[in-house]
C-alpha cells in the first residue's frame, strides 16, 4: 500500500501555478506509540494557506518545499494507539493534501457522530469558527448596524453575512462577480452586494451603504479595505481576518492611505485575530452554529472537487475568485 | 481698542510656511446675550492642528482661509453675560491665535483656582488628557509590559512615557534627535530612547525592545508605525493618536506594508481615538494627573515663546521637530 501525497514542489514567484505542486506516491507511514493513522476523507482549500507560501514567514512559519501541502481535513481513524480515538471514528485535523497521515492525539478533534461530517470543513470547522468569533467578538455588531464583508462569497464571508443577519444587522457583501452578488442576495439573504471589479465600485458601495458602515469584516486588505475606511462611521470596527488580495503575489502592496489617519479621525478600531485565539470557546460556537443550521438560519455553500489531483488547480482557481462558499476536495 | 489676530492667509502646498499666516488688527468683538469675552493669556501649538490645513477634511472640518488659526488656550474672562463665568476667572477654551475671543459658555472650562493655569495647556489640557486616555484606555498597558511611543518628546508623548512608567512598564521613546533621547532618559526616566533619523534606526529599535513591544502609542504613522508593527508582540495594541509624519505635506504616504497582514498574524488591535470620546471622564483624569504632578511622578516639559507674532514660525519649527514638550505662546 502506498500513500498518495501532493508536495510543495517550488515556492510561487508571482501568482501560484499548478506546477508549484507535485503528486507523489510514498511508503505508508508507520504508527508509533500514542499515534493515530487517519485516512483522509475530504479537505478544505482556503485562501489563508497561500500566505504560508510567501517569502516572509506567517504565523504558520517560514515556507518550505518538499513537504506535504497543509490544510484542514476530515478523516477516519484506521489504526490507533490511543483509546480516546478509536478506529472507525471520524476526526477533524490537519490532514494535509494526502491520503493518509499520522497524527498525535492532541491535534485531533472527534466529530460529533450525529452531525454530517462535511459540516466540519465549513460552518463547524475553522471557517465557521473564524466567521463566528471574528464577527461577534471582534466586530461586535449591534442590531440595526450595517456590516460590510469582503470576499463575501468565500468560505468565511458567506457565513459572516448570515450570522450578521441573525444579529439583526443590515448586511452588504463585496465579491468579484455579478453572479456571486446575485447568490448572496437571493440564496443567503444579504441586503446588498457589490462587485469590486465593476468600474463604479466605490460609487456602488456608497449607494449600498447609505448609513455608512459600522462593522467591516475584512478578508482581503488592499483596495477594498481602503474603500471601506471611507465608508466607516465614527466608532466603527474592522475585524481583520485575512489579506487575500495580497496572498497571490510576491510583492504585497503598501497599506491603504487612510492608515492611520482615518482611524484617528473616526475613532476606528481595527483588530487582527486568529481563530486559535478563541480555542477555549469552540464548543460554545459549535453549539450555536449547529442550532442555526438546524433551524435553517445558516445556509452552507460548498463547492466540491473529486480527487487529490484536483487540489492544485482548485487552489489556483480559488485564488482567482473561482469558487463560491467552501471549496472541498473529496478523496475516494 | 483693537484685536490682534493671526489669520490663515493661504493653505500650504507642501510644507507649512510662515507666509501661510497673516497678522491683522481688527475691531474688538462685541459680546451678545449669553456670551463671554475672553482675553487670551497663552495658547498651545500642537501638531494635530496641521491636519486641519490639509486638502481633505479632518474631524475639524474642511480647511478654510481668512479665519483665525485654531488652538486651545487659556484666558481671563473680561466681560460676561453668564453668571457661571464671572469676570476675573480663568478658562480653558478654543481661543484661537488672537488676543480676544467671544465664547459661548458651553465651550468654556473653568480652571481650578489653586492650580497653575499654564498646566492646563500641558498635562491638564488636551495633551495630558490625550496621553491619559490613549495610553490607559486604548493601550491598556500591564505592569512589566513594554510601551513604545513615537514623537516621544512631544507634548503628548513625553507624558505618555511618564504615565507608562507610573504603570510599571518598560518605556521606549522614539524621537528625532540625540539631544531629545538624552532628555527622555535623564530627565523623564524613560528606559530607552531611539533617534528615528539615525541610519541604524530599525536595528537600534530592535536592541531597545529585546522583549518586543506590547503597546505602541503612535503619534506619527508612516515609517515609525511600520517599524513598530515588526516589533509588536502577539496580542499587541496600537493607540493611534496622531499622524504627525503625514501632516506637513500635500501628498500623504500610503499606509505601512504590514497593514493588515501583520495585524492578522499577530492578533494586533489598532485603535484610533479622539480625546473628546472621553469627555465624560475628564474630571477623573484631571484628579489623577494633578496627583502625579504634585507627587513629582509626572514632570512637565514646556517650551515657551512670547508674543502672538511668534506663533507662525513657532508652528513651522514644531512640525520640523524643533520643540521639546508642549510649545506654548504667551501673550502679554
Amino acid at each position: 500500500m502506498q500513500n498518495k501525497q501532493v508536495l510543495i514542489n517550488s515556492l510561487p514567484e508571482g501568482k501560484l501555478e499548478e506546477s508549484n505542486y507535485k503528486l507523489v506516491e510514498s511508503d505508508m507511514p508507520q504508527v508509533k506509540t500514542d499515534e493515530v493513522l487517519v485516512k483522509t476523507l475530504s479537505f478544505a482549500i482556503t485562501a489563508g494557506t497561500r500566505a504560508g507560501l510567501q517569502g516572509s514567514a506567517s504565523y504558520a512559519g517560514a515556507p518550505k518545499t518538499g513537504i506535504v501541502m497543509n490544510c484542514t481535513g476530515i478523516g477516519e481513524i484506521i489504526e490507533s494507539n490511543d483509546s480516546n480515538f478509536p478506529v472507525g471514528r471520524n476526526v477533524l485535523t490537519q490532514t494535509g493534501w494526502q491520503e493518509y497521515s499520522i497524527q498525535k492525539p492532541e491535534s485531533l478533534t472527534l466529530l460529533r457522530e450525529a452531525i454530517d461530517p462535511s459540516l466540519y470543513l465549513g460552518p463547524l470547522g475553522i471557517n465557521g469558527l473564524t466567521a463566528y468569533f471574528g464577527l461577534l467578538d471582534v466586530g461586535q455588531p449591534q442590531p440595526g448596524e450595517t456590516v460590510m464583508i469582503s470576499a463575501a462569497a468565500g468560505s468565511v464571508g458567506h457565513m459572516v453575512g448570515q450570522i450578521a443577519k441573525i444579529q439583526g444587522c443590515n448586511v452588504v457583501g463585496v465579491c468579484g462577480s455579478d453572479e456571486k452578488c446575485k447568490r448572496l442576495i437571493e440564496d443567503l439573504g444579504f441586503d446588498a452586494a457589490v462587485n469590486y471589479k465593476d468600474a463604479n465600485f466605490r460609487q456602488n458601495l456608497k449607494e449600498a451603504t447609505p448609513k455608512g458602515v459600522d462593522v467591516y469584516f475584512d478578508n482581503t486588505g488592499g483596495m477594498i479595505l481602503g474603500s471601506a475606511l471611507f465608508r466607516l462611521n465614527s466608532g466603527g470596527r474592522i475585524a481583520c481576518c485575512g489579506v487575500v488580495s495580497q496572498y497571490d503575489t510576491s510583492t504585497p502592496e503598501p497599506g491603504p492611505k487612510g492608515i492611520p489617519g482615518l482611524l484617528v479621525n473616526k475613532s476606528i478600531r481595527m483588530q487582527g485575530f486568529l481563530v486559535f485565539d478563541y480555542a477555549e470557546r469552540y464548543e460554545e460556537a459549535t453549539d450555536n452554529l449547529i442550532g442555526w443550521i438546524e433551524s435553517g438560519k445558516l445556509k452552507v455553500l460548498t463547492d466540491e472537487l473529486d480527487g487529490l489531483d484536483q487540489a492544485p488547480q482548485g487552489f489556483v482557481d480559488l485564488l482567482a475568485g473561482g469558487n463560491i462558499g467552501t471549496r472541498i476536495v473529496n478523496i475516494k
